[in-house]
C-alpha cells in the first residue's frame, strides 16, 4: 500500500475515528486505526465493538492495499509532522512494515494486519430522521448532563430518542431528575424509540462542527443506531430494553409558580455551592414569599444567605435542592427568565418554557425546616 | 474589625499571596489569609514559613482589627462573588465570626485569631540589587527548567544568584545538565552569592507582571531573600551551604562547532520523542557531517531518521542526548539559529552565544555506535 495526503486532511481524519477507539480493551488490534485503500477511496475506522466511526480522507491512492495502526502512535506522528500544508506519505508492505514520511522525516513503525480488524455492523438504512448538526449537538448539550454515571441501571445511562410523525423528543435521567426536550422536524417520519448510549452522544458531540446549514441523518436499526454526516459515519450499539414511562413523570398542575432572572438565580447557587464539599449533602432552601425568594444554605463551613427578587404566582413555599442538580438545568438553558413549577415540597419541580421544547424535572431533598 | 473593598482589588490581593499558603501542613493557622488592618494599611499575608508574601490592597477600613481567614474558602468566595466593580464588606466580631457580605449574598464563615499567624521574619536591607520584572521574569524561566526536582541534594533544588560588581548571573544544574544566564545591570552592587529555592522562583514568576518599566529591589540577608516589587514583598529562606564549582565546569575548548536553525531542529526532536514513553532512556543520535545532520531514535516502537542542513566547523561526530534535555533547552532560546560546541562523544556539549548570555551544558549519553 502506498498513499499521500496533505498532513491536515489526514490528521482531521484520524481525531475524528480516534473518538471509537478504546483506551483499553482485551482485543489490541483495536488499538488501531484502520487505513482502507482497497478500493478507490480512503477510508479510516476507528472500533470498540459498541461505538464505530468511519470516515473518507482525501488523499492519492499511489498503491491499493489496507494496514492497521497503532492509534496512539500513528496520531502522535501525524500531529508532530511539518505544517498542515506538508505532504505525508503512508507506505507499507506484505510484512506490515510501515513507513510514514513527511518533509525531511521518516518514521518506521509496525503494523498489522488490516484484515483482522473488525468491521462495522451493516445497518439497513429502513428507518431514519433528517437534522441539521447544530440541533442534534444541542439536543446533546442541553439533555447528557442528567444521564446517570453509574452502571448499575444501564437504561439510565442512555438517552431515549423518540420519533413521533414530525417531533423529536430526546429524553435523559438518572433517578433524581430528568431533562427532556423536543423539536420539530421538517418532515414527518415512521415513529420509533430508541435507547441510545451516552458515551456514544458524547463522542459524536465533538466530532459534529454544529453547522446549521448541514445535515445528519440518522438511521435506526434493530440493535444500531446509524449517524452519517460530512464524510464520515458513526455506528453504535442500542441499549436494549422499555425505556421508563416518562409521561406518568410529567404534570401540568402546580399550586407555585415562579419566573426569576436566570443568571442571577445560578450566580447565587454557585456561590452557595462553595460551602460543600464532595459528598456532601447539603440541600440550598428556597423560601419563595411574595416578591422575592430567600436562598440559604448551612454546612460545617459556614452559611450563606441571598435574596432574590422574583415574580411569583399561586402559595408561599419552602424547598430544598441538591445545588447540583439546579446548577447543571441553569446552565444549559439561554432564556434571560426561567420559570419554576412546584407543588410542595415533597413534589418535583419543573422547569421549562411555556411550548416545553424543554421540560427539566428535579425531585426536591428533604430539610430539617426548624433549623432553617 | 470592618473593611470594604472593590472586588477586583481584593480578588488580586489574594490571588498573590495564595502563592505562598501551603495545601498540606501541620499548623492549621498557615491555611489561612491574615488581613491585616490594624494600623492605616491593609495588607493581606500567606505564610508557609519556608516562603512569605505580603501584599498591600486598597480598601477602606471602617474599623480597625485583624483576623485569619481559611485561605481556600475565603478565595473562593471572593472570586464568585458579583462583578468586579461591586463592594466586598468584611466584618469580623470578638469571636472571629466573619460576615462577607457583597450584593444580595452574605456569607458567615468562623475565622481564626490574627495574632495566631506568623509574621514574615525580618531582613536587614544593606545588600541590594534591582533589576526589571520583565528581566527577572525572563531569567527564571530561562534556568528554572534544569534545577532538580528530586530532593536527594537539597543544592539541586535551587539556583545560584551571583553578583558580580554590576553582573548577575544565575545558575540552575541537576547533574546532568547546567543552565546560565549572565545579564548586565544599571549599576554596581555589592559581590554576593545566594542559593534561592526553586519553588519561591517558579511562584515569583507567576506572580511578576513581566513589565518590563516596572522595577523589583532583590535584597539578600543572612539566610533569607526578600523580592520587593509592586504593592508586594516575597519573603523566602535561602538553600545553605556551597554552590557547585561552575567556573571549573566550563570550557571553551571545542573540536566540533555548528550552527543549526533552532526550530527545525527542536522539531525533530520532538517528532523523535514520539517514539519514547516515560521512563524509556532511548537516546536521540546526532551524526554530524560537513554540511547536513542526521538524527536517528530507535526504540520498541520504532525508527525515526531526519536530516538537517547545519553549518559545521571542526571534525565530524557521532554524539547521543537524552531527547529531553535538549528540548528544554531549545524551547527556551529565543534565537532564529543556535550554534553546539562538541569536543568527543563523552564530553559535554555546549549550547551558547557568543557574548554568552545564555550557556546550557547538557552531558551527552553511551549509544551502542555498532547498532546505528
Amino acid at each position: 500500500m502506498k498513499l499521500t495526503f496533505q498532513k491536515a486532511a489526514l490528521l482531521n481524519g484520524i481525531n475524528i475515528v480516534l473518538k471509537a477507539v478504546p483506551s483499553k480493551t482485551t482485543m489490541p488490534i483495536l488499538e488501531c486505526i484502520l487505513i482502507d485503500a482497497s478500493t478507490d477511496v480512503i477510508k479510516l475506522t476507528g472500533n470498540d465493538m459498541e461505538l464505530g466511526i468511519e470516515t473518507k480522507v482525501e488523499g492519492n491512492i499511489l498503491e491499493k492495499g489496507k494496514i492497521a495502526l497503532d492509534a496512539k502512535l500513528f496520531s502522535e506522528i501525524t500531529r508532530k509532522l511539518s505544517d498542515g500544508d506538508s505532504m505525508v506519505t503512508i507506505e507499507s508492505d506484505e510484512k506490515y512494515n510501515t513507513t510514514i514520511t513527511c518533509d525531511n522525516s521518516v518514521f518506521r513503525i509496525q503494523g498489522k494486519d488490516g484484515d483482522e480488524f473488525s468491521y462495522l455492523p451493516y445497518i439497513e438504512k429502513n428507518k431514519y430522521i433528517c437534522l441539521s448538526q447544530f440541533t442534534l449537538k444541542e439536543l446533546i448539550r442541553q439533555t447528557i448532563f442528567s444521564i446517570s454515571v453509574n452502571d448499575s441501571n444501564k437504561m439510565m445511562t442512555g438517552e431515549l430518542f423518540e420519533v413521533n410523525g414530525d417531533s423529536l423528543r430526546v429524553v435523559s435521567l438518572d433517578g433524581h431528575r430528568m431533562a427532556i426536550r423536543k423539536i420539530l422536524l421538517k418532515d414527518t417520519y415512521e415513529n420509533t424509540k430508541v435507547i441510545v448510549p451516552g458515551k456514544t452522544l458524547n463522542e459524536i458531540s465533538k466530532i459534529l462542527t454544529g453547522d446549521n446549514e448541514k445535515e445528519v441523518q440518522i438511521y435506526f436499526g434493530a440493535n444500531h443506531i446509524l449517524f452519517e454526516f460530512d464524510d464520515t459515519i458513526v455506528v453504535s450499539r442500542l441499549i436494549e430494553g422499555e425505556y421508563f414511562k416518562v409521561d406518568q413523570m410529567l404534570s401540568s398542575d402546580y399550586a407555585t409558580k415562579i419566573s426569576v432572572n436566570k443568571k442571577e438565580f445560578l450566580d447565587c447557587i454557585e456561590r452557595a455551592s462553595i460551602l460543600i464539599r464532595e459528598n456532601d449533602k447539603k440541600p440550598i432552601i428556597l423560601n419563595i414569599e411574595e416578591s422575592k425568594m430567600a436562598l440559604k444554605l448551612n454546612s460545617s463551613f459556614g452559611t450563606m444567605n441571598a435574596e432574590i427578587l422574583i415574580h411569583k404566582t399561586g402559595q408561599d413555599l419552602m424547598i430544598g435542592f441538591n445545588p447540583k442538580f439546579l446548577i447543571d438545568a441553569l446552565r444549559i438553558i439561554d432564556d434571560e427568565n426561567v420559570t419554576l413549577y412546584m407543588m410542595n415540597p415533597k413534589s418535583p419541580c419543573f422547569i421549562k418554557d411555556e411550548e416545553e421544547t424543554y421540560i427539566y424535572l428535579i425531585l426536591p431533598v428533604n430539610f430539617n425546616a426548624a433549623a432553617v
